[in-house]
């Protein structure tokens, strides 16, 4: 069993609005060391596979096939054994 | 400048229904491999800080205040220069 934890957060060149509100709403109650903020999705997914090599094809099928919009969003992921 | 990741997931007792719709999904689309699945949100914030300490301290205090439902979800972070 091999657990892959995958980050997905928009690219630098798409707006983020859901970042943005967050930022606004910071400044709002005073925290005003907030330089920047984006927000993604972070996914945490319990994969049976045979090796580490054969759990990370899945990780990038899946991503590819489900749960990234390749055009406005990049993710990145780690696999670990557990 | 400080950048801290946060990752706030649903607690474990939490029903979290993102998380199986995408395991459902996942599963119609023939990747019978996948255990399971749980979403959860993740951010970048940039925080001007005079140092590390005083940077965790904002991340602790945006978790309680506006990111994190303490109720129904869990957070972790880590905190880099950069």
């Amino acid at each position: 069993m091999y657990l892959a934890k995958i980050y997905v957060t928009h690219k630098p060149s798409i707006l983020d609005p859901q970042g943005e509100a967050v930022k606004n709403a910071l400044h709002r109650l005073n925290y005003t060391s907030i330089e920047s903020i984006s927000q993604g999705k972070f996914f945490e997914v319990n994969i049976n596979a045979d090796s580490k090599e054969a759990a990370i094809k899945v990780v990038e099928s899946i991503c590819k096939d489900l749960l990234v919009n390749q055009n406005m969003e990049t993710y990145s992921y780690e696999v670990e054994e557990g």
